[in-house]
């Protein structure tokens, strides 16, 4: 019988799960440093947590079942539910909250490129104040820890703003902004004729289709923002004031990191719990689906507890992030280890050689201990693949006079020194 | 509608999630001290993994279900198939393998102290050396990683090992002993006449049941060993190297740890496929489960591709472990941490402060900034709770002057510094 594992799950080898802890240590201390805490939820929920949310269509996606207790579950298709549920049902939390999560996340859908079934994702949300520096804070929370793993450069950050969108679509005499979004959220997606046709299905054609076909292909800066909206519709009082907090969280943004952001009217985020300011990363290259994306979303712990409290939040999965710190050389192991293979030269100094690595781990330093029953030769091998900067070898001299033979495992120096000099030396 | 997690599941606040990233932290580093390296695996896998390996009883208690595609899959019961299934999936691996990993886990079973239906398991397994080595440097890390956090005196060891126990069962004519060890599994369960009825239950009674029983209560030090069980059973000379191995497996793991290391006849571990020595952890107050487990198992390969490959591993839960921290006063969160929270004291300082914070983050140190809307005593309030050691607070005479007032929260003390100043201090 011959068993692998499922489609779309990956068996994760230490050559790959090495730099992949490293990129989760870097941003939990990225996260750490903005004054976020971490939390942890279950990986089982009520599927109605979604259903409320979402609907059915991310049900169909969903690892879900009905449990041996006759619950329909689900396997989490996504942080956020879990989040907004442990943040309403305390009720003694000092506002802001600054939380963050790294947990699996499942989705029946087919695998290809980017995209698996099972995927590590960083979350962050900050609960409490509606203001641009909350929303700076999230965009400048995603960017530094993509600077931080040395992507610096190497994406830029699209940002739109929901309320923005709908009262543009509004002044075309599109009011259900919600099914307009479902459509622009895949013009990268479609070509131009098949977009004109998908906004044709929800009966919006000619000159409002023609203009959103534009819109969603334009990009700007922020200081050009007020400019581009001005062309397709009269900049009313609250229109501006959208603009203004955008232009200033774009700017607030710019603190943080040297990566452009830009104005994206094509990011909409398909689901539909967003009220504010929506953004995703992408990489500058346009090979790879989004790195990260979140934006503003105020209404879903009203429509989970009635409480209302303001939100934003981003999500970034481990798939996409792992391609672009591959192709940017950026995905390794740490070369050599301080440390020390511990060999043994001689049959019968097993307690000695055992009490050498004990004392060095004991000092917070990596001792890898030959675990017996082969020849010397075999065992230096496995020290020079063992990626350690030092091997001791121990044999019947080394026991009987209490000393350890050190070799420098770059330049293959070896000399005899005493175990307490040893120590000392640790 | 209200939404709560499910039973046996928990939502993990920052005041334990924290605690447990360093209970994690520390294990981690434990590992690769001893030159462990981490691998991650699917949280969903084919059923008939865990039907080949265990048998129908555990998997009426996993969470599994038939997927989308009509796959029968199972959320991991336990981490060991899978690990198996990578190790023999990979031909090029160089033995001995030493491998770490953190899953999650489950188990459709009551829950109860001690026991919930998801937990996290550090599980640690060697392969390729079937030696006494081998085995002290597995139950040497377990012990290694309790001591380092901080549990040194309160736990003991207790080992034991099967092939031992099959010559003593095969001494009293039982010739089934997985059958013999599925009752003394229970032994500290079960009150002595229930243990009686359970032994007559699988036609063990008499002077072989009296035996059993007394010899379940019997705990004693590697010196003490070869008497006790020649007591029992005559010492065939297969015998005697067994308990030679066992005695010289636990001076080795002396070597690791003050805690105390025992035999103890009743710690035969349920599951089927241990082939040698077992061993599980206990707090020395006897109140909670055991903290740990595991032994060697040298067959599992086999049966799953095969390969033969010896094995020696264990597994460690996180709730147990946790009550255990937690008794021992061994559960906090750090104290103030070194870093600054940002008050601004004035309206139109927000770009100024943002830069303060994101300065301060570039040096790798933590700025928790407050996401502006409210008084500055409001402010000041949250970051006395927010635990950090000073408080940066900017208002327009700060903006106009480029300076800083630093406030140290301990002291209460607080000095204006120019900006420069401020970004040397760091």
């Amino acid at each position: 019988m011959k068993f692998e594992s499922l489609r779309g799950f990956r068996d994760i080898y230490p050559e790959d799960a090495e730099p992949r802890e490293n990129m989760f240590s870097t941003a939990k201390r990225v996260a750490h440093s903005f004054g976020f805490q971490i939390i942890d939820f279950p990986s089982l929920e009520p599927l109605d947590l979604y259903r409320i949310k979402s609907g059915d269509e991310l049900v169909s996606q969903t690892f879900s079942f009905v449990d041996k207790g006759g619950r329909e579950v689900t396997m989490v298709p996504e942080a956020t539910p879990s989040v907004v549920r442990m943040l309403t049902s305390k009720k003694d939390l000092q506002k802001p909250v600054r939380w963050f999560s790294l947990p699996k996340i499942w989705r029946y859908e087919e695998p290809q490129s980017g995209r698996l079934r099972e995927h590590v994702q960083f979350n962050a949300d900050l609960f409490g104040p509606d203001t641009p520096d909350a929303d700076a804070e999230i965009i400048g929370l995603a960017a530094s820890i993509l600077d931080s793993l040395g992507l610096s450069g190497n994406y830029e950050i699209r940002m739109n703003h929901r309320g923005m969108m709908e009262k543009i679509l509004k002044s075309m005499q599109i009011e259900d902004a919600a099914r307009a979004f479902s459509v622009i959220d895949r013009f990268r997606k479609l070509a131009e004729n098949e977009f004109i046709e998908a906004l044709g299905a929800i009966d919006i054609s000619g000159k409002p289709a023609e203009m959103i076909l534009k819109l969603a292909g334009t990009r700007v800066e922020s200081v050009y923002l007020k400019q581009a909206v001005s062309e397709i519709v009269p900049l009313t009082q609250d229109l501006s004031d959208i603009l203004d907090r955008i232009a200033k969280t774009m700017e607030m943004v710019s603190l943080f990191t040297d990566s452009r952001v830009v104005v994206d009217f094509s990011i909409v985020r398909g689901l539909s719990y967003y009220t504010g300011i929506v953004f995703e990363a992408f990489d500058v290259m346009g090979e790879l689906r989004s790195i990260l994306g979140g934006g503003r979303y105020n209404s879903l712990s009203t429509l989970l507890s009635g409480q209302e409290i303001p939100a934003v939040g981003f999500g970034m999965g481990d798939v996409v992030l792992e391609l672009l710190l591959r192709r940017n050389g950026l995905w390794n192991r740490p070369t050599a280890t301080d440390g020390y293979y511990v060999c043994m030269a001689s049959d019968g100094v097993e307690m000695y050689s055992m009490r050498v690595a004990a004392e060095v781990r004991k000092r917070g330093k990596t001792a890898v201990r030959d675990s017996g029953g082969r020849k010397l030769s075999s065992q230096l091998r496995a020290a020079s693949a063992a990626g350690l900067t030092k091997s001791v070898i121990i044999g019947t001299r080394e026991a009987e006079t209490e000393s350890v033979t050190i070799k420098d495992m770059a330049s293959g120096k070896q000399s005899t020194i005493s175990y307490s000099e040893f120590l000392d030396s640790l």
